[in-house]
């Protein structure tokens, strides 16, 4: 096993659990290893701190699968991981058929991203490291979750920074010609080829259930609202009037489809337009809202882009504020890694201020719990939706 | 009118809606003006911005009650500030009989604190520029609330910073023998006299709740129980076995009369005990529970106590991962105001490291929404509480 030995003094975090060791944290390398060779990875004094894989083309020289030397190259350790992670799942979800069944370094497995949508598992490989052990993977969700299909959700940006292409593929089975997932009781279709992220977001499914009591009788606007989860939400909790704003026509077309799948689509209008444009108009023509619902794609695609990313959160923040009714309720998200929730709700107090509303901060909710933020990853967490009212 | 003229270039959080002035941040004053004394705030350019009470005893020289020149110093002022707040507190909690009706800064009544127990209120008068408008707020109370009794709850240290007396006292008609509140369905006793804060626990009706589906069938310790409504809601909803420890004698025989009050006695049992005396013995003999509350007083009193504050809750954390069973649930608080959130989340995170449990973050929650948290006064927010559970 070729051994990896920290720079003295740089074991802290490692230690405290968390899985990545970064390439200047790593004493020199005496021969070249291989992208997604197994690795273990000591202190400088030769303690053993963990097994994982290695990839020297990202800044993450390291990620750790295992504290206690499994063996990582085996399907019985994937087995064994999705076992944990289902059994996790099933204690909070019972049977829901739509849940993130592994959330990378949250279930110990980083770089894996699988969530099951009825029978039809959608998985990411999001690190070389990950990609290289497909095979294991795929005989371990095989046993473990006998799906009838495995989509590869693999046209995600990060894997560029990992030298991965970006594709589409069916990796097992044949895809059904319907697929329909259950979210907190109501139907939803899912395109696990063509819709956004894996096919549907399951980040957000105890955030939908907050809209409950808080939108009976009013008029929503939903903001982005890709294939109308949030809308058709707050339909069925009683919304008067739902507006759905996105820019993709496919996801508008979704949307329409699940309204009609639940009986909404009298209550439920989608419209295909660019919401920045939109809000503008709605602006002008003084439209008012009881309840909004914001919760944009990631602004922030890396650090690099942090300032220009929070300009962009608190113009359309502010758009949104200026645009709700006496009252009015604001469901706002980020899905920005790099958007702390207290630089967000910084933004949110400047949005308040420069649309010049009072608002009070009822809730600040996170994701999933299929999506779990360990205290040992703080990288782990990275939705925030915070909930706020205008106060008159 | 007083004027009060701020310095150049020191206007900018008063603009945007914070409701204190700092001393520091004033021009020199032309004469002396007595404590409590009506003012106008403008900037150095002599734009008006608000109008408040002012203290030159206080750090916070004065606070503002008014943006728009009302007249503050009128019964009718606060009869129409205690009817916003009211109405606001209906649209959540319709007719419920326990709420805080005025929580200061975040109903622009900065300083006040009035508690709603059934049919008796309870009053908190903060600074100075409140007590003196004393006659004016109850005779505002009686009009809008029409209660049997105001009580005085005026034995907190912060009013010592205003030069004012610590005491409770009876400010109109007379105490019932009885006073039972309802609060998510379940009945509680009510000490006005001799209760902690205005006689119970407010802040935290919402993260009662939060029990709920995560209690069942388990073995539940509650730490600093008070009057029991963690430990009466964890058997309300299914707790095995409840143990519930507190100092405080008149405590313990209250939470033990509540828990009778609503049939959970065989259930619920309360210990008088020193918490962190009793965490080392439930160590020693290696007791595990399923689910630990712990929501202990304010650690930290001030500004200078922060790191042995912090000191506090790393330790009484770490007692308590220690004691969770496999799978166990955590709901640990503070109400610290000078804890933050983000400082919170990192004690919790070393508590779990130096406690040997890998833990994941549910939920970050806060105070309930009669205690509304302000976007343009960040120090209305005080009250954290995180949710979380042990890996295995």
């Amino acid at each position: 096993m070729i051994q990896l030995h920290l720079r003295p003094g740089h074991d802290r975090r490692v230690r405290r659990g968390h899985p990545w060791v970064f390439s200047n944290e790593l004493q020199p390398l005496r021969n070249k290893i291989a992208p997604g060779e197994t690795v273990e990875v000591l202190t400088a004094q030769g303690e053993y701190l963990g097994t994982g894989y290695y990839n020297p083309h990202s800044l993450i020289a390291a990620r750790l699968l295992s504290r206690s030397r499994e063996d990582i190259d085996s399907v019985d350790f994937y087995c064994e991981r999705f076992r944990t992670a289902s059994r996790i799942r099933q204690a909070i979800y019972g049977e829901a058929n739509a849940v993130r069944m592994v959330y990378g370094e949250g279930d110990h497995v980083p770089g894996l991203v699988i969530d099951r949508y009825d029978n039809v598992l959608s998985v990411q490989f999001l690190t070389f490291g990950i990609d290289c052990r497909r095979d294991l993977i795929l005989q371990a969700l095989l046993q473990v979750f006998d799906p009838v299909a495995i989509i590869g959700r693999n046209n995600v940006a990060v894997r560029a920074l990992e030298n991965l292409p970006q594709e589409v593929e069916i990796l097992y089975g044949e895809l059904p010609e319907r697929l329909e997932i259950i979210e907190n009781g109501l139907r939803f279709m899912v395109d696990v080829l063509q819709g956004q992220k894996t096919g549907h977001f399951l980040d957000q499914k105890e955030n939908h259930l907050a809209l409950r009591e808080r939108v009976a009788g009013k008029r929503i606007l939903d903001l982005f609202c890709y294939s109308g989860s949030w809308a058709i939400h707050a339909a069925r909790y009683g919304a008067k009037e739902v507006l759905g704003i996105d820019i993709s026509a496919g996801a508008v077309a979704l949307a329409q489809e699940n309204a009609r799948l639940n009986f909404q689509d009298a209550t439920c209008r989608f419209v295909q337009a660019d919401v920045f444009d939109r809000l503008r108009e709605l602006h002008s023509q003084k439209e008012r809202f009881d309840g909004i619902i914001l919760d944009p794609p990631a602004f922030i695609k890396n650090r690099k882009r942090l300032r220009e990313g929070i300009k962009g959160y608190l113009t359309i923040n502010r758009r949104a504020m200026e645009l709700l009714a006496t009252d009015g309720i604001l469901f706002t998200c980020t899905c920005s890694h790099h958007m702390d929730r207290e630089t967000f709700l910084d933004t949110l107090r400047k949005a308040a201020f420069q649309a010049g509303r009072e608002m009070r901060l009822l809730e600040i909710r996170g994701q999933s719990y299929d999506h779990p933020v360990l205290c040992s990853c703080p990288e782990t967490e990275y939705l925030k939706c915070a909930v706020m009212q205008a106060c008159g």
